[in-house]
C-alpha cells in the first residue's frame, strides 16, 4: 500500500485524476445521510483537506458515519474532478479503514476555540487551521534562513547553549547545575562552591551566540548561528518568552552598510520564500488573523528599506505632533510606539535606524568618529517595531578596552574576545534576528506563545 | 571596493583571468627575498588559499615582508593563470593593505599543533586546515539534513530545550533554575520548594525532542527536530559530550520499514551532499585524518544497507570466532566492538539491526507479536558503530500503559503522550541521529571535542 499525500494530490491533480489513490489522514468534519456521507479529511501535508465521498456500498458504512472528529482513517478511492464545486476534486471512497479512533471527549471539536484554550492543549493545536499554518510557516521560514545563508557560503556555527562565561551580559540568565540544591557545598567566603558542579564552575544558558560567532567570522569570513537563546526575565507580556530562537550572522571585511544590505536581502528572501511555499497559509492569515498582512509582506518585499540616523529619527518623532506615552529626546531608547510610528506611519516601509547614542547600546558596537554614537542599526518594520538589531563591531583593541572600562566590565572575562582583535582582527559586523518575532511578522500572530510549539514563560513550562 | 571571495575565484577562474581583483584574507605563510615575496592567503570561504605574488614595486614592500602569520590583508592585484605550477593561478599584487596586524605571540604559527593544544585555543582553531574542514563539513551536513527533510515536506519542529517533565527518561539531566542556590526555600517535607523557581516547578535541559516531535507527526504526518540536547553524565570519553545536537524525525502512517527507508535515504543524501560540496575537505580528511574515508563514504552511499534481526546478529557474533571484551548472548546490549564487527567486518556496509529484546530498549517502542522484542532499529556503520537509533512507536494505548507499568513509570507524567494514542493515534515511527557522531563519521575525526566548536564536557565549558 503506497499512500499519496494530500499535498501531492493538490500539486499533481492531473496525474491522479480518475485514478485509484490511498490516503491516510484525520477527520476534520463528517456529515452523512442515510445512504451516503462526506468527510473533510486532512493529512497534515497540506493546509487544505480533501473531500471524501462515501456511500453504503462500502461494507462498514454505518461504522464510518459514526466516527468522531479527529479519527484517523485510511481511504482507498478514486479521484474525481468536481469543476462545479467549491473544491477542485473529491475522492470517491471504495474502502475506508479506521486507523485510530477518536472519542467524543476529543477537545478539538469543530467550533471556534480561544487562543488561551488552545495553549492549554498545545500538544493538539497543530491540528487546527491556525496552528497548522503558523507552524508550517515557522518551518519554512527556518529553512529559508538556512537556504539564504548557505547559498551565500556562510558557515553555520553551533555556538554553545551552556556557557560558563558572564561576558554575554544581555540580561538575566538561568543557572545550569547538577549540584544537589538541598545541600550544596559552600566556600569559606559563604559563596557556593561550584568546583563540585558539573563544569567545575557556575554555568548558565546562553543569551546570545554573537561573541562565539565572531570567532567563526574571523576564520570563515561569513558565518551564522541559528539556535535557542534564553532570558530569565520576569516579564509576562505577549512579546517575551524565556526560550526563543535567534539567528546571528557575522561577516568579516564588512561594515555597517554591508550589514544592512545583508539584513535587507535576507528579510526579502525569507518573505519571498514563504509567500511562494505557503500561499494558502498566508491567505488564511490575511483573511482570519491579520487583515492586510499579505499586502504588507508584498510591500516590504518590494520596498527599498529606508535608512535614517537615530538623530534624524528623533527629529522626525519630535516634529510628528504625536503624543507618545514615552517622551522623545536625544539619548532616549526608542520604544515600540516610536518604532511603529517611524516604520508604519512615517516611512510606510521597513527602515533602518543607525548611529545610536553609545550609552544605550552594547559595549562591542563600533564607536563612530563623533565619539557619541556607535555604528549600530535596528531594522524597524510596520506592525512589529524592531525586528533586527545589529552593528559594526569594534575591531580596534584599544577602543574596545576603553569601552569595556566604561561599562565597568572586566577585561579578563573577555580575554579571547579581545584576542580576536589582536590576532588579525578585521572590520566586521553582524546582527541578531529574533526568530519568533519574525514568525509573528510573517503570520500576524500577536502573542509569542502562539508561534512556539511549547512556549516557556514565567511559571509555564508545560509539555 | 568590491571584494571577491577566494571561493568565487576558484569556481569562476576564467571570469577573473587577467582581471583586477580585490580580496581580503589572512596570511597562512609568507616567504620573501630582497625584491619579491609570496603569500599564501586564506579568506575562509574556500579550503584552499590563493598565492599572492608581490615585489618591491608596491610602496610598502618592506612592511609587508615583515607581517606575521595570521595578519589580515587586503590585496589588489591581477589574477594570472599559472598552468605550470602546483596552484592553478596566482594574484600579482598591485597594492597590499594591512587590515589587522598579528603579533609573533599568535599561537597558530605554521607548524603542527596537537589536537589537545588546539582545543585550548578553540576560538582560533577554525583557522587551521583541519578545523576549517571539520566545521565547514558540519555546516554543510546540517544544511543537507534540512534540505532532505524540507524537500520531502517535513515540518521542522522546535521542540523545547527547557523541560519540566521527567518523562524523557533517557539519562541524567541538568537542572535549570533561577533560585538563589545559597538560600533556596524548602517545603515542610524537606524538599526544595520549586514554586519559587522561574517556572514554578523543577525544570531541566531536554535529553530528547522525540515525544514532542510525535505531537507534530500526528498533526503534519511528517515532522523533524534538529536542536541541542543534553546529558549530565559523568563520562569523560572521546564519544561523550554534555551538549550535542540531535535530529529526530517522526513519521505518521508509517512502520519500521518506512523508518529504515527514511534513515537510509537520509544518510545517502547527506553523504552525497557533502561529497559534492566539500570535495577538497573530504580529500584532506582522506589524506591526513583518516585514510580510506572517501572510499568508505562512497561505498556506504552506494550500498544497499543490510537488514538483520537482533537474534540473527547475536548468532553471527557467536559464530564469528572473535573474542570480544563484552560477552555476547541473547539479551545483551550490543557494544561498540560488536557493532563495528557487524558493520565493518561482516556486512562491510551499513546495516540495520532490528527487533531488539524489549528489556534493553525504551518503553515507547512498539511491542512485536512475539511479546519478547520491540520494533526497534539501530543503524550500524563501519568505524563508528551505532549512528542512528529508532523504532516504530507503540500506538496501542493499552499496550503502552502496560509498558509504562513494566518500566515503573507513572501514567500521570505521560498524560498527553498517552492522549496522542487516544485521539486519532496512528501507527508511526521515528529515529534519532546524533549530529556530532554523524560529523565524526563524515570526517574521520575520532574525538567528539573536535567536531563541536566549543565542546562542553565534564569540567569543561570554556569560551
Amino acid at each position: 500500500m503506497i499512500m499519496i499525500s494530500v499535498r501531492k494530490i493538490y500539486k499533481d491533480t492531473e496525474q491522479f485524476t480518475n485514478e485509484k489513490v490511498t490516503i491516510g489522514g484525520w477527520v476534520r468534519s463528517l456529515r452523512d445521510s442515510k445512504t451516503f456521507g462526506f468527510i473533510d479529511l486532512n493529512d497534515g501535508t497540506f493546509f487544505k483537506g480533501v473531500q471524501i465521498v462515501f456511500d453504503d456500498s462500502i461494507e462498514n458504512f454505518k461504522e464510518i458515519t459514526k466516527v468522531g472528529v479527529g479519527t484517523a482513517l485510511i481511504i482507498e478511492g478514486t479521484l474525481i474532478l468536481t469543476p462545479n464545486q467549491k473544491q477542485p476534486f473529491e475522492i470517491k471512497a471504495t474502502s475506508i479503514e479506521v486507523e485510530g479512533e477518536c472519542p467524543p471527549d476529543y477537545p478539538l471539536q469543530k467550533k471556534r476555540h480561544s487562543m488561551e484554550f488552545l495553549r492549554e492543549i498545545a500538544y493538539l493545536r497543530p491540528r487546527t487551521n491556525t496552528f497548522s499554518a503558523v507552524f508550517r510557516v515557522r518551518s519554512l521560514a527556518a529553512y529559508a534562513i538556512h537556504k539564504f545563508f548557505q547559498e551565500r557560503n556562510f558557515v553555520y556555527a553551533h555556538t554553545p547553549i551552556i556557557t560558563a562565561s558572564d561576558c554575554e551580559g544581555a540580561g538575566e540568565m538561568f543557572t545550569v547545575t547538577t549540584l544537589d540544591l538541598k545541600k550544596p557545598k559552600f566556600k569559606e567566603d559563604g559563596e557556593i562552591d561550584f568546583k563540585e558542579d558539573f563544569f567545575g564552575k557556575m554555568a548558565s544558558l546562553t543569551v546570545s551566540g554573537q561573541l562565539s560567532a565572531e570567532t567563526f567570522a574571523l576564520a570563515f569570513k561569513d558565518a551564522y548561528t541559528f539556535g535557542p537563546t534564553f532570558r530569565a526575565e520576569n516579564s509576562n507580556t505577549p512579546r517575551h518568552a524565556a526560550e526563543f530562537w535567534m539567528i546571528e550572522p557575522e561577516i568579516a571585511f564588512a561594515d555597517l552598510n554591508d550589514d544592512m544590505n545583508l539584513a535587507e536581502d535576507m528579510l526579502k528572501f525569507i518573505i519571498n520564500y514563504v509567500l511562494e511555499n505557503a500561499p494558502e497559509e498566508i491567505k488564511f492569515f490575511d483573511s482570519f488573523v491579520s487583515k492586510g498582512i499579505l499586502q504588507t509582506l508584498n510591500n516590504d518585499m518590494n520596498a527599498d528599506f529606508g535608512r535614517v540616523t537615530y538623530t534624524e529619527a528623533i527629529e522626525i518623532l519630535e516634529k510628528s505632533g504625536k503624543s507618545f506615552e514615552y517622551p522623545v529626546y536625544w539619548g532616549c531608547d526608542l520604544q515600540t510606539e516610536h518604532e511603529k510610528f517611524l516604520s508604519q506611519e512615517y516611512f510606510k516601509r521597513p527602515v533602518f535606524v543607525i548611529d545610536y547614542p553609545k550609552e544605550i547600546k552594547a559595549f562591542y558596537m563600533r564607536l563612530n568618529d563623533d565619539k557619541k554614537t556607535v555604528a549600530a542599526m535596528d531594522l524597524l518594520v510596520p506592525a512589529i517595531g524592531e525586528l533586527i538589531g545589529g552593528s559594526q563591531r569594534e575591531e580596534r583593541l584599544d577602543v574596545l578596552q576603553s569601552r569595556l572600562a566604561e561599562f565597568g566590565l572586566n577585561e579578563d572575562d573577555y580575554w579571547w574576545y579581545l584576542n580576536l582583535r589582536k590576532f588579525g582582527g578585521t572590520r566586521h559586523a553582524g546582527f541578531g534576528l529574533g526568530f519568533e518575532r519574525l514568525v509573528m511578522y510573517l503570520t500576524g500572530i500577536t502573542n509569542i506563545r502562539d508561534v512556539i510549539p511549547f512556549p516557556r514563560t514565567v511559571g509555564k513550562a508545560d509539555f
